[in-house]
């Protein structure tokens, strides 16, 4: 990876959105920061910057030749007390998209190198500012857009994760110290008593694993959205309630700074609570192979779904049966919160009675089926009408048992993988146990679980988990 | 205006664009400005920000109750040293769509409100720490995407064109005061003299607005860019030629930030220069109403137009003589560049001898018709085949006289007016002189020039002007 090679360089890189606006901001860090951006830079008074105090910011003009290329303001940073750790300056200039990449261009000339995405924070990592799951709670703190995501990112950020695996390792090391004093006196009798109390010790540590790795699911939800498919027949109106839904809530698409998210799906916040949308195209049975995938492709999205959204054209009450049985037959669903919408309400003859009849007529099919709908209701995806309803069941079907920031949640997938397999680990001391395994064998299972919590907080790591982690972080970050 | 009333207000707003991104800037100014931001911030070490010194940045975090919403360095600008001569705070905060929003929410619950576009500019024109051809200025420099644009704004907002402003309306006070002394001594001969010494120095001062208004043209195209409009008969390749030069090099459209385009033209940047292209619907000769309407809008693009790029299709022939009869014929073209693309190299047969006979055809009927084509060429706008030689003439077509950072150019509409008026006022005091008007007469010519000159730079405003002014501005300059 070429950025650990190069970890002496100076970077730097442009830390708000490449399009105008009132202001831009360039970062520069590294042992010539300050000296590099003091070459480009004429103070409209006083010394050079490099007599400059740290934490000042200095009015001037950046120049290329002769010509002014803007008036700015540099703030200072001196090592150890900046954001990576290393001489660092920040660049305010006025946000327009010729300025940012005259600036940066100066900066390349005179001994600046672009930024790999991720590379200030990986600096901040490498010279001890923060741990890795603190530098990859910065990533997630930037891309947070409801109060819950951003809560455990801030969580995360300031360590409060990072010291719960560390009362665990210290746990798991003091465990090891003990078994391996076990081993130094395994000529006397002291191994009953030992084992009764290394057991009580190492449940405690599997317990709070197993506590963080459930957490994972209420996480990943709230830091990536509550996935919501929408299925139905062709015609009943997914792609209409799925414009409605987003309306003018569509949250800003983040893709283009390189957050964390492999595919743009539409998430929208209801009310504090993220939900990510996912259109399906309708289930059909054929033999047809291409049709085959178009359904091994909903039947994934169902699976992957916490909330199912079974849309039926209120105008065909004979196509119920076949919508609901397709759910209910299908592999993909089992314990997803179903909706059942009856849509186009507007256009029903017989009006409200008439829709409580056929909502009546679905729930009874969808019972007979073997499902339990959370919501049956009539809808009008095209006139917006029962929107507010729907979105009201959405958030009251979360169960979001997140009380609030003392909830330690795991959302990061790296970490959840790591945490399975600390605790498949200690399941191997424990099976070991109880098969009297050799104590010196178990403190190696013991030593498996510490590399995979300690690789969570980056004690242990390689160029290759580094490149990964920080590969995907925005510029500038 | 409701902003002019509410000047002694604190207001904040974000600098940086609204969407994540590693930094984002939160900016506030007013008499309470730092008290407000000291009201949210909890520094991480020493006193708080209040006792700060300006230009200075404090770390510390900013919560909202007890939860923490960011940890955020904080600069400081004391009055009168900031940009709106106001006290003022900057909070750099994680570039966090909800952290942006939670910050502002709490500066608004503070005390602070949401600033209207442009109002840190005209606090610091009101504030008088730049004219309002400066302000403007800012406004051009932040769209400013090619390096030209950015040279006539960086001008203009170093007081450049103020200077140059100021100049003449000293010349013009004289010149009053000089003609106001000849009405004390109307007793006496004096005033042959003095009308000759008169009439040289408004000749000097009318030959500067003349070039002034001149330089509009230039600047004007430097600003906005060169408008290209594309025609010809439907299916001759007009959008995919536009497409393939769009191309990768298609600019950032800016409209979001509140830039001065009433509308979304695609501007490309071409060595340094930037182009505004515009496709128009093909000219049909038709009664119909709807159809007039269209070709309205054709001549009105063309009209507007400084290069006409006429697209025929190289297996059409027999339509080239209607097609460049229909330019030659327009009401519309007149003094324009006249590019004649043949299109669709790539499907003729016989290569390039019949692509050269094409457009030789082409060339001989242009001439004909009396237009003389700058450039006659075969393309193939599909391929991408003379897109390269077709952007060079283009450029060299472009007699661009714009030698260097001494030239003065006026590229604000309203600086054009201005001058046009104050132009006008003078002519009224020449023909005045050459008809013996009364000297108290001519002199309310010459101040009402001063009037139209004074405007430019914000000596005489109203609320109306600067209301006007600002609110193109974007949000947080």
């Amino acid at each position: 990876m070429r950025h650990m090679d190069d970890k002496n360089d100076t970077v730097c890189a442009l830390a708000t959105p490449g399009i105008s606006s009132a202001i831009s901001v360039i970062r520069v860090s590294g042992s010539k920061a300050i000296s590099i951006v003091d070459s480009i830079f004429t103070p409209l008074s006083g010394p050079s910057l490099m007599a400059g105090k740290s934490r000042t910011m200095r009015l001037g003009t950046i120049k290329k030749g002769d010509s002014v290329i803007d008036e700015v303001l540099v703030a200072l940073f001196n090592s150890p007390a900046s954001y990576t750790g290393e001489d660092s300056a920040e660049i305010f200039c006025h946000g327009s998209t010729y300025i940012q990449k005259e600036i940066l261009m100066l900066l390349f000339a005179s001994g600046a190198r672009q930024a790999a995405p991720g590379e200030f924070s990986m600096r901040a990592f490498l010279n001890g500012k923060m741990d890795l799951a603190q530098a990859e709670a910065v990533a997630d703190l930037i891309s947070s857009e409801t109060s819950a995501a951003h809560r455990i990112a801030m969580q995360q950020m300031k360590g409060g994760f990072s010291r719960k695996l560390s009362e665990m390792r210290s746990e798991l090391l003091n465990l090891v110290s003990l078994m391996e004093l076990e081993l130094d006196f395994s000529e006397e009798d002291v191994e009953f008593a030992d084992r009764t109390r290394l057991r009580i010790m190492l449940d405690g540590v599997r317990t709070h694993i197993e506590t963080l790795i459930d957490s994972f699911k209420l996480g990943n939800v709230i830091k990536n959205g509550v996935p919501v498919a929408i299925v139905g027949a062709t015609n009943t109106g997914k792609s209409t309630l799925l414009n409605s839904i987003l309306g003018e809530e569509r949250a800003i698409v983040s893709d283009i700074h390189g957050t964390t998210r492999d595919f743009i799906e539409d998430v929208v916040n209801i009310d504090g609570t993220a939900f990510r949308f996912i259109d399906t195209a309708g289930i059909r049975k054929t033999e047809e192979s291409i049709e085959l995938i178009g359904i091994e492709r909903t039947y994934e999205k169902i699976r992957k779904a916490s909330v199912v959204m079974l849309m039926l054209d209120s105008e065909k009450e004979d196509s119920f049966r076949e919508s609901i049985m397709k759910i209910a037959d299908s592999p993909a669903f089992s314990d997803q919160i179903l909706f059942i919408l009856v849509n186009k309400t507007d256009s029903i003859e017989g009006g409200k009675a008439e829709m409580d009849r056929l909502c009546s007529v679905a729930r009874s099919l969808s019972l007979e089926s073997g499902l339990n709908p959370y919501v049956v209701m009539g809808i009008s995806a095209k006139s917006d009408k029962g929107l507010k309803e729907l979105k009201k069941a959405l958030v009251s079907g979360q169960n979001l048992t997140f009380s609030g920031s003392d909830d330690l949640l795991v959302s990061n997938v790296r970490h959840h993988q790591a945490l399975l397999l600390a605790l498949e680990a200690l399941n191997r001391v424990e099976d070991g146990m109880d098969n009297s395994i050799p104590t010196d064998l178990l403190t190696q299972d013991i030593r498996d679980a510490l590399f995979h919590l300690g690789e969570i907080v980056g004690e242990i790591n390689t160029e290759e988990i580094l490149g990964n982690i920080f590969s995907k972080f925005c510029i500038g970050k």
